[in-house]
């Protein structure tokens, strides 16, 4: 197979299924959203086989455990791709809403109409349940897509495809609007990810090494999830409860997850107070403390932190905590050693809540709650396409809307200009 | 000089300074915008001199006389300037904006507040004022700027860039706030468009070769104006008055601007009442007609059409003309070779309106209306950095807020995930 060629091909038909997307009525795609959770649930046996053939390779491959678990299909994953089809079925149809209409002295009438982005390329890895999420949201906000999940999932991503493709059929709209890319040649990516007159945004989904090639050979505008290097900032006027129970929740409740805090950041008046409350509770759940110098002081059984660790996404149970002096310390640890994703200060006082943010420099700032409330269903969006680390565009949790554009609308009775 | 390190020093005090601007008060940028204009005002002298001297260099290289006209700076040009300082000020301030609060079913308050995007690097051509324009709205948006004028202009650029600094000098704000690059070497902007530690959006205002080049090599996200292939369709139920306002008016108000229309479509039905008209009205301006075989049927005097005139962004008084036997058959036109910025259509019909702002792909579509109106002051923007034809974050017309982002907001009492 000539990749070049095949991806020129999967582009140009996506563009054309786009312009056909972008007037498809809510009905319509809510129907082919609704068809194709049928056909995930009739064709439960073949995703099965297909999805264990995938997993057959990857134990030859010698794939790690914790991906060959993302890797795998069962019933309980199956339903849920069937319910998050539902769910994204439900949800307002973002295509078309008109805000901000007024009159300008000209007598025009001014305001903005929201529409498709056209055409949506995802690349991403391993798990298959991705295919499907990606591809209904964009379904929905009127796009097309084309996916490229990882090698290790190709036969997993295939036989969903093939649901799509029966799913879209059924709903009357081109089985084009959502292809996978059926190759495992990487040369595909590489094509793909220069295809700016068919492709409109990329959105890649995985490590950040993959994101960061991305970003540097992208020829089109790329919506990056970068890495989540979140902070719980303790203030000198912060709620004890509240601070306990963040403070904890916002680390164990999950380690792998992008919005889980990574450093806590505690006023020195609060240290002696909090920290062996807070050392305890996590030494109890097995988290590894990292601690400044003088943290230590206060919970000697912490190791000592060194300068990678301010940095550092663990997605791990390993926590950095540093002691401040006062809320600016804090504000420019969070915007210096931080990757912008989201960041909470814990306080009862109204002037630093107000300060915070404004000064903290990232997609989510929170006041009193715990930073794993960062993501689209939290928020209600729904559901997330990721989460966006950039200004550009979108920030934050990416859900329908963050796959559209609003453009201009201007509604006259004749006017000129003079 | 060593020119990479030179613009990376610009870009490190631009990202410092960015930090101090996201931050200032409304009325502390206001006064630094109003300071410029005064200090404007004081070096008329100094202003005029130093452009005297681009103006000379620019006969010595035999610049054409339209650059020299786009190049020169008068008492008039100097007080549009100021005029403009002005208004910036008096806009409303984006920055702080808090929007969609709403509570989730978790009890935390989920929302959004506008923030400045950081740092903006502008490239653009021969005009010294834009060199005022660009840097107050990204000062009024809470950005640090960078500024790479053209080489002709480096003089001009310079004095103007003294009057900046001493505005925000007198405002209390870093001198680096905006930097205009004092080099001519065209290695600068090699440079700048690497800098994605340090800059965070890139708009280039100037010719198509210029952004298609800087576009193909940037590592940072670049808010593009392309061309502006604009379409005035006259429906079959158009209003014959409103129509032939129009169509004169889109064409004729002014040749050189982006928003100006490049190819009138025309309703078969209206060809024999309306082309007759239409030419004698072209032709008196010294128009050149330029239509496709069954409009030069109706009118033989235009010139005939060939393909590529149906792409082509004229920028002077030449017109193409065609009939079209349909509605689809316009929009599909339009979609097809247009360039997305502006497009309109002359109807009475409610139906045919609407069909044409849900499918027309452009950055502004208008129902009876001139497409000369695309612009940011006349949608109320107050003025405009430029006009983009990309989907992704700004579309059409980008003033104050396509300059900032919005955060996400998350206000709770202690919530945390279960």
């Amino acid at each position: 197979m000539n990749i070049a060629e095949y991806m020129q091909t999967l582009g140009k038909q996506a563009r054309e299924a786009s312009r056909q997307l972008a007037q498809a009525a809510t009905e319509v795609k809510n129907a082919a959203l609704l068809a194709t959770a049928e056909e995930l649930d009739k064709q439960r046996e073949e995703l099965l086989a297909a999805n264990n053939e995938d997993m057959k390779a990857g134990a030859t491959r010698q794939l790690d455990a914790a991906l060959l678990d993302r890797l795998e299909l069962n019933h309980e994953r199956i339903d849920a791709m069937i319910e998050g089809l539902r769910q994204v079925a439900s949800l307002p149809d973002p295509v078309g809403e008109i805000t901000e209409m007024s009159y300008r002295p000209s007598g025009i009438q001014v305001g903005k109409m929201r529409v498709p982005l056209g055409v949506v390329g995802i690349i991403y890895e391993s798990r298959p349940n991705v295919t499907v999420e990606a591809a209904s949201l964009c379904l929905k906000a009127g796009n097309a897509a084309v996916l490229r999940g990882g090698s290790e999932a190709i036969s997993s991503n295939k036989a969903i495809a093939q649901c799509l493709m029966q799913g879209l059929k059924a709903a009357g709209l081109p089985e084009t609007s959502v292809q996978v890319v059926e190759t495992i040649d990487r040369e595909a990516v590489a094509q793909m990810i220069t295809l700016s007159e068919y492709i409109d945004v990329l959105v890649p989904r995985g490590g950040k090494g993959l994101i960061e090639r991305i970003t540097a050979d992208a020829k089109i505008p790329v919506i990056k999830h970068l890495d989540g290097v979140c902070h719980v900032y303790i203030d000198s006027y912060a709620d004890r409860e509240k601070a306990l129970n963040i403070a904890i929740n916002a680390k164990t409740h999950r380690y792998g997850t992008c919005n889980t805090m990574e450093t806590l950041l505690i006023h020195e008046s609060q240290a002696a107070s909090l920290l062996p409350a807070l050392t305890e509770a996590y030494e109890a759940k097995g988290v590894e403390l990292r601690g400044c110098v003088r943290s230590r002081l206060v919970a000697p059984s912490m190791l000592a932190a060194i300068d990678s660790d301010w940095t550092a996404e663990y997605l791990a149970p390993i926590l950095a905590v540093k002691l401040v002096d006062c809320l600016d310390e804090a504000m420019t640890h969070i915007n210096t050693y931080g990757s912008h994703h989201t960041d909470a200060i814990i306080t009862e006082n109204y002037t630093r809540a107000r300060r915070f943010m404004a000064v903290v420099d990232s997609s989510s700032v929170m006041v009193n709650a715990s930073t794993r409330f960062a993501d689209g269903f939290e928020y209600g969006l729904g559901a997330e396409v990721g989460i966006s680390t950039d200004k550009i565009h979108a920030r934050g949790p990416v859900g329908l809307n963050g796959l559209t554009s609003q453009k201009y609308l201007v509604l006259g009775d004749g006017q000129i200009r003079g």
